[in-house]
């Protein structure tokens, strides 16, 4: 039995459902969140979260997946929590994440978010900014309003994660078009803390909501941060070598723009000939022709860079689904909570083989 | 005697004092916040707090007056803190301020800031975004690891200032350029909150910190966010009629960019002549010349606008002053804190008068 049957349609339902259930349950907190923003910040928002078009007049979707909201809530429940009392988890972390997407399309100038015109293209670069900050201190009310024992710490997890996703932006502006040999995997890792450090805080943040022992919430921040390190490494297989169809990026777009990713500062560090000629063409000071482009991934994929991150990518999910299942809770949600990790890398499950289709969504936005 | 004499040197003497010693207490706290950021936010930040040039070498010098910061220190220790316990709540509202002054700049594109280019205007948008996002994250940090009861109050107390700043900011936004009759009062005192949700932040957090009970810190922050509309008020006066040499401001400028001061909302509100001619004048689509600019403030003065502005900050001073005497606390403490309350206010007292030269710093920023 091969990988894709593993993920076939069983899985994938299980994800969907719990994706939904999540949305549902979530959803009219969130939206009270936000629409307790002054209402001009109220109405950015809801544009970004595709509640409404720029005009304001409400649409019938929410944009995104809310993976991180569901990853806080199944860490919830497996440890005990009601439905309600990991809401709040949900909430925050979703809130967390769209303040840094706000920030991080402004900062990078990215035209396009979920198909549609980024926020600070439809309002300007100075209120999507100040949107963003709302969300940012909405989320840190919520967490701060949670009642009881879970208060202090959950606050204290979503604070760190906050400053995870800040500083590993940092390292990842390091990572663009440095010297060749300038960064080695650790500056690498580094950067993945934007993405990982706020899903090791949604699983943190949910097992602490449900009063689990604070080691048990390392260890699934553990987890989720394996995760989120997994998925940035698959995904600069896929900037190189996807389908653009598929990923719904630009093909070449981390290379045209001289970044170090994870298959192209192995290949540089590989010690091979390939490695050296990818080097010398990298520093070149022109942006390299698109028809470059193709032969510069094949000298990456030469020098062995495309095998070591799928090596790597493999070694990090492997061990976040081990500590995951090392972590106890209840069997069955754990079981929903580790076909969720999965999914995640579902995409890029088979380097080798076609996408699997079922498991599979348009867009590698995690 | 007139309130210069009572504003007199010995007055400026105590508050220069509590000052540099509040400077003294924080800044190695605030420089190992800043200088733990990843290097390249470090930097940055480092720089706009006027610790370094551009390129990294350092000045000698700390740039702003760390009212904040002293305002949260006095607070602590009128309430018995010492003055190690008070330096985390002194540090927390700094980095706050810095983080909301990195985002204003940006927003408001203001190209200087405390006479030198803003930080966004040196480092680009998108890393002064990321710098401010990180002064944040850092504040937030500081104060959740604050021990023992303080650190859950106090928390809430922080993230509430930021939000009040947050919404405060978007509030402003909408005085810009508004219909004529389109905003109130009301909506001037909530585009206050940008100033005084923080201010009071500060002297809440200070008395939290040290065990004061909550009634009686709610009571120094409303005292505090009652200074913060008094300067608010007392600043657009001198926008319209105060000297640029003394205030570090182009003359007229709110009035050129049609914002809704307070003075313009109670010109507007005067069921006058001259408020009438004024609604007319601006609601023109062209932005006034230079020239009638001096004409526009006339009519502002003409319909009654200065004196009720004059009289609106006044009566909040009054009350200010007011509150923070009821609050209790050791009183030499709350003398030097009184002094500092009026000290903020010391450029704005005589507005019939010279400006006093003793108490007066140039540049009008809190």
């Amino acid at each position: 039995m091969n990988q894709a049957q593993v993920l076939g349609t069983p899985v994938a339902d299980t994800v969907r459902e719990a994706l939904a259930e999540c949305r549902a349950a979530t959803l009219p907190a969130l939206r009270t969140a936000v629409e307790s923003l002054h209402p001009r910040l109220a109405r950015i928002s809801a544009y970004h979260l595709g509640w409404c078009h720029r005009d304001g007049t409400p649409t019938d979707g929410h944009a995104g997946k809310m993976l991180r909201g569901t990853l806080a809530m199944l860490a919830a429940r497996a440890f005990g929590a009601s439905t309600a009392s990991a809401v709040p988890g949900a909430v925050a972390v979703e809130l967390v994440h769209n303040f840094s997407l706000l920030h991080d399309d402004l900062m990078d100038s990215d035209e396009l978010r979920r198909g549609r015109p980024s926020a600070w293209a439809v309002f300007g670069r100075g209120p999507a900014v100040l949107a963003g900050d709302a969300l940012l201190g909405r989320a840190l009310q919520v967490i701060t309003e949670v009642r009881g024992a879970p208060r202090q710490p959950a606050t204290a997890v979503l604070v760190a994660a906050v400053d995870d996703i800040i500083q590993g932006q940092a390292a990842d502006l390091e990572l663009d078009g440095c010297p060749a040999d300038g960064v080695d995997t650790g500056d690498y890792l580094a950067a993945c803390a934007k993405t990982s450090g706020l899903l090791g805080g949604c699983l943190e943040v949910g097992a602490l909501l449900a009063h689990a022992p604070a080691p048990v919430a390392r260890m699934l921040r553990s987890a989720a941060r394996d995760l989120g390190v997994a998925w940035q490494i698959a995904d600069d297989v896929e900037s190189l070598w996807g389908d653009p169809a598929v990923s719904g990026k630009a093909a070449h777009g981390d290379l045209r723009r001289g970044k170090r990713t994870y298959p192209v500062i192995a290949a540089l560090r590989s010690g091979t000939e390939a490695g050296a000629r990818l080097a010398t063409r990298l520093s070149a000071t022109e942006t390299p022709a698109e028809a470059e482009l193709v032969s510069l991934a094949r000298l990456v994929e030469e020098a062995g860079g495309r095998e070591a991150a799928e090596r790597a990518a493999r070694r990090h999910l492997d061990q976040a689904l081990h500590t995951l299942s090392r972590a106890g809770g209840e069997p069955g949600t754990v079981k929903t909570l580790t076909a969720l990790f999965r999914h995640v890398l579902a995409r890029h499950e088979h380097w080798t083989t076609p996408l699997p289709t079922v498991s599979a969504t348009k867009g590698a936005a995690l």
